[in-house]
């Protein structure tokens, strides 16, 4: 006759799991329930606590839509994502890849194509600078004619989807580089931003007294055919919240600053960045997308 | 500038909400991430299961309703609703009460009142047995006039609002003991069921091939002025799940079994079970209800 006191509940729980087919799935939740209960167990959670644990939960459920994916804020701003993404990040970093990034909420396929040069700004102002560099694989060489997704806020920290009608792409677009790989486009300077605060997440980090912004930053998706998919951002230097990410998403290879006058700018007189991106082959290895892309996460209905 | 890798990151997130003025929930939410991070880094989390349990989670939220909460039973299968209950109960075991058992979600407020020696049957049929004994303070002595709310399923294993309309109160009723603290009422012997096996919840059960039955049982929650309410249940020996309860609820001194010929039974030809329940006082401290309370829990809307 089981009789559990708060020490073997743990071992009884595990027990009754055991069953599971899947040795992933067992090996998982197993580690769940000792790590949930370790957690309980050390800060002596008492039945209101526990209350308010899962009032806030199912909040957080219900907050859920097909536009919106509050779990994975929830993830975010506990900097769950940046670990899982890190994780699965070293074996590209073996290989010496770019450093990856969240992909975040605002991705969209399709964006327009730009001609190498052009600007990615077609309904929004503001001071403008130039991105140009290279694409190389892990040995130093190009690779011709990767594709560069590029998306990013306006000057006033907006996404399209978030300042204009859903029919209207602005700030983004897709760039097919030269036979070597290099590339380089014209885009205003984006502006940081707030996460949903209007949702449990947004009342939890308020709680926190954080501030809940994120630094400015340019989102980039690399693809070519023979290697892993490049997900990454690249952050301002002189945005005040660079070192305090909300989202936990800025790695020191990724800041950048525009400057004047860099020697191999391709065109004079705009404040330009350099940045060269790395690929690494699908033989190397690792990634996977960590990052709110609410529609394949939302259950039907 | 922060340049986090999977050790450091936890760090991070935990001096970025070093700044949460309540120090209870800053103790609490630096736990809940370190013990977070110390699961995806146990079983090197991949950007694929992540995604699966933010799906699982946001399934979960969207399963709740006014009457459904289905984040408590997941804290249930998973235990955590018995290590709280545990944890708090503690106290009250000190001074020698009777342990108590998860509230589950089928609680009714003004249950019908039923006479000493009547029946809590109203609608069902089967086999009888009687429950009798006497509610006492924890040094022994009788609380008059105590007052026992009981609720079960029916022989079909169901509760009245399973089985009949909302309008029906049936296999719950409310007793109040004699000037001794002595009790005794008819009823049918309950039969075990299942938990809601058509959520997400029920999904991992049977994933992890367990039988998601929870052994026959009667509820009870006994009060008195000046004593602590107790939440507590009583599991039948002979039912097949009564070592493998699929929320953890069962305790070796809450199982009881029927029997014909007890010498102390007030009335003799049926088959009945003594239990008698002991009360803390309210300055003996501890307490709270852990259990299945939807009302409660479900936010607005």
């Amino acid at each position: 006759m089981q009789d559990l006191d708060a020490n073997d509940i743990t071992d009884a729980v595990i027990a009754q799991m055991a069953t599971t087919p899947d040795p992933r799935m067992r090996e998982i939740m197993e580690a769940a329930v000792r790590h949930l209960h370790a957690f309980a167990r050390e800060v002596n959670l008492t039945p209101d606590e526990w209350l308010k644990g899962i009032a806030f939960l199912t909040a957080v459920g219900q907050m859920c839509s097909p536009i919106r994916q509050e779990f994975i804020l929830l993830s975010d701003v506990l900097g769950l994502s940046r670990l899982v993404n890190v994780m699965h990040d070293s074996k590209g970093r073996e290989a010496a890849g770019t450093e990856t990034s969240l992909l975040g909420p605002f991705f969209r396929e399709a964006a327009p194509k730009v001609e190498l040069g052009g600007s990615i700004a077609v309904a929004s102002d503001g001071p403008e600078i130039m991105i140009f560099g290279q694409v190389r694989d892990t040995e130093g060489q190009g690779v011709p004619h990767a594709v560069i997704d590029v998306w990013q806020t306006d000057a006033d920290g907006l996404y399209d989807l978030q300042a204009h009608d859903p029919s209207v792409m602005d700030m983004r677009g897709q760039l097919r580089c030269d036979a070597e790989g290099r590339f380089h486009f014209r885009t205003l300077k984006p502006l940081g931003y707030s996460i949903p605060m209007d949702g449990p997440v947004g009342e939890m980090v308020r709680q926190q007294d954080r501030h809940g912004f994120r630094p400015a930053h340019i989102h980039i998706l690399v693809a070519a055919p023979g290697y892993r998919e490049l997900v990454t951002a690249l952050y301002f230097a002189d945005d005040a919240h660079v070192d305090s990410d909300t989202v936990f998403g800025v790695s020191k290879s990724l800041v950048i600053q525009e400057s004047l006058g860099l020697p191999d700018a391709p065109v004079p007189g705009i404040p330009s960045i350099r940045y060269d991106f790395t690929m690494s082959r699908e033989s190397e290895g690792g990634g996977g997308r960590v990052g709110s892309d609410p529609s394949r996460l939302v259950p039907a209905g």
